[in-house]
């Protein structure tokens, strides 16, 4: 049976004389003559192994101790275990690419990401991917608490609904079928068939050529989607209760990992707060910040700024703004126009949309919006937006045999934990990344 | 305020005056003259709604309904709605392809398929996803309370590993790249790691021109992998504790459904007692059963049956030999001979492995093993499997710095969604299934 690091301290507390079997990592080696002190790692933590004489294995190597744990004021945790036997399960040469106790801000992120299986035993490396766990189950517990059913749909689609761009190509048996970029249709499908609220967990891809600290090729889509709405506020509404009970779930579970990155989370108290603002308003509002800002920096200089959509200066500028005003920067921006959004964006007027963005810590976390649920409204649309019906059949016959007012929206995975523990790039929130040049390991 | 049709009994027991706003799809109606009975469905179940004179919308339409709850001994459910006013919210198109609270047994499967947002409206089809969603939310919770990591790993990889038949090509910037058969070595990467234990659940992609009842080109893999095990009988003990853990929350969370395809599921008592039978033996064994069948059925024939691997046949034959000699259609068969195993199969012997299957009802749901670990032993075995250490290198390369021993396995989520409801094709319990010849919806 064997002990973790983690529960050595106890063990030395209630049965020192205990024989107990660790395993796990060499993580750090230091001989003093006729006895070494050698630092053991393994799932839950790190533990101090006490050894006569030198030491036979090398950092990193994989070993198996058995030994009595006794408590040592001086060894981390308090605690040690005194070695009788060791035993070598896993050899790791000498030589490795990088120390990966070492400084992760110095490590490069080529290297983190072509040696993951080394990279992730640096304790602030594996905490990303434990506070990533921790909030795909927050949403799913959040999701199903308010009766919303898993689903799992296909990444395969025989045709591009919005157009062949930014998709990627799949050979299917001779046939051309492509890679789906959101699993919206699909979600739309299962809330008019009776499930009501649906949401997924999966892979989405965007064949798109950027090179930025903010995309990925391939990325996990949080998809959630939800009938008999009004508006898109009340999907703004829902996202501001999971994302607070996401954070909570956070910040109970992994305080440590929050702490490697000096990170914190947003009381659910401030999501509640954070305010929503329609997308011109934004705008005038990210101008007016810009203004201010550059006003402050250069005193005496005018500027006459002017941004005509949600670029990546603007989400920066609006979280700003909500933070100093709200004391959160988490903002949502409604009322798109018409012509910045898909087909079946459902109109709030002639010109704007039910649609909003989620913007968090300077960064779009979330696209959603209602949904246009009346085939009549559907069809004429179409031709404005050159897409043709006899395409689109598929899509159109969700709406013929009674589908209700709907939304949805999608809350990119690695964004978000990108967000919460302040990464430079989305991609280290990635186990795998996918980019224009990488597609290894 | 929406009140769902599973309240209103209770609505019409405790606050009979109170006006209750209903929303769903109109179910059935009953017209008698003076009066109207509607039977509305939302995702909570069906009510009964009593309104004046003759209806104006058609079946399967979406309305919303504001009226009275009522007890009445004579309604589904005990009570009903007497409606003030109705709202149609989207109407159906009058002529539906079929009739959605028909025989299931008798629409098709392609009608079923081609038309989800409809034929998800029956409950006994509903049913299947209700189930799946539970086996997703069961296994999650089941590994994370064993220390598991839930991990997503990239679904796009550069290279066939075992070589590149069964994999679909994906055009990547004008690259050849590949669809993930399976995540595997990137949880064994994950185990390498220090995470130790992981699982995911995620798309996984088979290129093969199959057209069977139990195969799918796309399906969900449930997959798991952990460090520090001794054999493959370490991952047999923890799936049978994993199956015992999902049985028993579809049956408290799902004991409906599982009544509406007369269905159920093994208790952990019998789940525990099931059998492990190597795979030479299971093979012997198989050809007794088949021989005692045929004997049974044609007294006087005498047949010298023998099977050379573990076909659908012997996977029927073992789970019948299972049920009667342990009382439960669930078997593990281990030892698989070298040959039959991938490259990275952990030995058991010169001539056997320490792999496993898992059959349940007649059909193989799990494939797993021990996994090889020692880099030296990797090196050697490759050049029998025809393959060269360098087009391994990203896979070689977690050998290199401390791997523990491990394995894993995959469950199939849709094949056990199938073996636990008796659905008679898997892809059934696919929502949006892919085959040589289905690539839409």
């Amino acid at each position: 049976m064997r002990t973790l690091a983690k529960q050595i301290h106890r063990v030395a507390l209630e049965n020192p004389e205990t024989v107990v079997d660790l395993a796990g990592w060499v993580h750090r080696i230091r001989e003093l003559g006729a006895v070494s002190f050698v630092i053991l790692r393994d799932r839950s933590g790190l533990v101090q192994v006490v050894l006569p004489g030198k030491v036979d294995f090398t950092l990193e190597s994989v070993i198996q101790v058995q030994g009595t744990a006794a408590l040592n004021e001086k060894a981390p945790g308090g605690a040690e275990v005194r070695a009788t036997h060791i035993d070598v399960l896993s050899a790791a040469d000498g030589d490795l690419p990088f120390a990966v106790s070492g400084d992760v801000g110095k490590m490069g992120l080529d290297v983190i990401l072509d040696h993951r299986s080394l990279s992730l035993r640096n304790p602030k490396i594996r905490a990303i991917f434990k506070v990533q766990s921790t909030i795909i189950e927050a949403l799913s517990a959040f999701l199903r608490s308010q009766d919303f059913t898993e689903i799992k749909t296909s990444k395969l689609i025989g045709s591009g609904t919005e157009g062949g761009t930014g998709l990627f190509e799949v050979d299917y048996f001779g046939r051309k079928v492509f890679l789906a970029q959101s699993p919206q249709f699909y979600k739309q499908t299962l809330v008019a068939s009776g499930l009501e609220r649906v949401f997924e967990v999966a892979p989405a891809y965007r064949a798109e050529k950027h090179d930025t600290p903010r995309h990925l090729n391939e990325y996990v889509s949080l998809d959630v989607e939800m009938g008999f709405i009004d508006s898109e506020r009340d999907l703004i509404e829902l996202e501001k209760s999971l994302l607070a009970s996401i954070f909570e779930e956070v910040l109970r579970k992994n305080a440590d990992e929050l702490a490697l990155w000096n990170a914190t989370v947003p009381s659910p108290d401030l999501v509640a707060q954070a305010p929503t603002v329609a997308h011109d308003e934004a705008l005038r509002i990210a101008a007016q910040e810009l203004r201010d800002k550059d006003g402050s920096a250069k005193p005496g200089t005018s500027l006459t700024s002017a941004f005509f959509e949600i670029s990546p200066e603007v989400e920066r500028l609006m979280c700003a703004w909500a933070l100093r005003e709200k004391g959160i920067d988490l903002v949502f921006v409604n009322e798109f126009p018409r012509r910045h959004r898909p087909f079946y964006t459902y109109p709030s007027s002639a010109t704007h949309t039910m649609s909003f963005d989620a913007l968090f810590r300077g960064l779009e976390i979330t696209t959603g919006g209602r949904r246009q649920n009346n085939y009549q409204a559907l069809l004429e649309v179409l031709p404005k937006f050159g897409l043709n019906a006899e395409a689109l059949k598929d899509y159109l016959d969700i709406f013929k045999y009674g589908c209700p007012p709907h939304g949805g929206f999608a809350i990119g995975l690695e964004r978000l934990t990108q967000k919460i523990l302040g990464l430079a790039n989305v991609k280290e929130a990635s186990l795998f990344p996918r980019d224009r040049k990488r597609v290894a390991p």
